[in-house]
């Protein structure tokens, strides 16, 4: 373990990504977790995101604030419906609503300026090309596309030494990541993935998120220790 | 003048930003000014901005507040010294401690993010690789791995419509920007380079800015018009 090798992580507080922090710690980085307050409707994952830094043993988690304006128009950030029971084919084929406006560039954007102000080289993100929603910023393309603007970026790259983007994830299924997960000692009860909870923090069971986070605890035999509405079941 | 295409144009108030945002209008764009607050310790700039996209007839005017934990560690943003009479040489070879961490990144990011909630498809930058500072984030291969990323960060890429980056100064002198800018109608006064003006906001004549923005009005014979501090002349 090399602790004063310091890594940024995107922690959104869902399974990916705090999986993926887990997988950073792992690797035997000292993990700095960042979280962002996009507008979101829902501030149950920035709850879930600290309480999974913290589980994680994470040296520190900063929540950071980000004008709303600018990601207007998801069904995240406003009013439009969450698209519920896709099936993983639809799920591929169409970008849903609940897409945010270049969302993962600006948090690797963000990332990259905060890794160089701590003095990190390594950024850890938990995007999903597999089991996901169809998301054009999850894909190995983007991400490869963003390290090569982070080669160009800043003046550590300049120096020599260019930040790295690491998506352990990315080739992953949804039951690869919660395997990988438990092995690593992740809580999954803290995490939250849901678009559309109730008041009291549980999940639909329908959407997207939920769909995916099912069928993936549901492929290792198990059920998701998360709560879910009355009328659902957790996924057996 | 097709006035229903939006462009997002980065404005900063400074000269090259300025110039930027007559250029996009000359060329027939709705202009869409964005400014960001992100922990600079001189405000002026801000201030110049908004006078400037006043002027400019911008459509609209948008300053982003940014979390000044991202951007630590510059001289724009904290207490270091910043650098004086520096050569054209110097100011090419070394970046100098006004560098801010992934600023462009950041602030392209989040151009990104709104051009696709406006349905704006164009965004312009002033960022100039001839008479610059050295900054990483102003050269032209950097310009071009952020349109690559755009080409694949956004629903509107993934559906044929992907963000096209502008910069049209990258490769004229500071004479020929301000040249250009005053066909255009640019009222410099409005605008503010300084890295380290008084405060009654004078410039101090001795930074890379002052001093790249004085020999560009010498070279077209002119006096530049802002306030310098009194023991300064203004480059004639």
């Amino acid at each position: 373990m090399v602790l004063d090798r310091k890594a940024v992580v995107l922690l959104s507080g869902g399974l990916d990504s705090a999986t993926t922090l887990y997988i950073a710690g792992e690797e035997g980085f000292s993990t700095h977790a960042v979280s962002f307050r996009y507008g979101q409707q829902h501030t149950q994952e920035l709850k879930s995101a600290s309480e999974v830094a913290r589980a994680a043993g994470a040296a520190d988690h900063l929540i950071i604030p980000l004008d709303a304006r600018l990601f207007k128009g998801s069904a995240l950030t406003g009013p439009s419906a969450v698209p519920e029971n896709r099936s993983p084919d639809e799920m591929a084929s169409m970008i849903p609503p609940t897409y945010v406006p270049a969302r993962n560039t600006v948090f690797l954007a963000m990332s990259l300026s905060y890794a160089e102000v701590i003095g990190a080289r390594d950024i850890f993100i938990g995007v999903n090309a597999v089991d996901y929603s169809g998301y054009p910023d999850c894909r190995p393309e983007f991400i490869a596309a963003f390290g090569r603007l982070a080669e160009l970026a800043t003046k550590e790259a300049i120096e020599g030494r260019p930040a790295r983007i690491h998506a352990p994830l990315l080739n992953m299924t949804k039951a690869q990541i919660i395997r990988r997960g438990l092995e690593l000692g992740v809580d999954y009860s803290l995490t939250h993935s849901c678009y559309n909870p109730d008041t009291e923090g549980r999940s639909c069971g329908r959407c997207d998120a939920c769909i995916l986070r099912l069928s993936g605890f549901a492929e290792n035999g198990m059920n998701d220790p998360v709560a879910y509405q009355p009328e659902m079941n957790n996924g057996l």
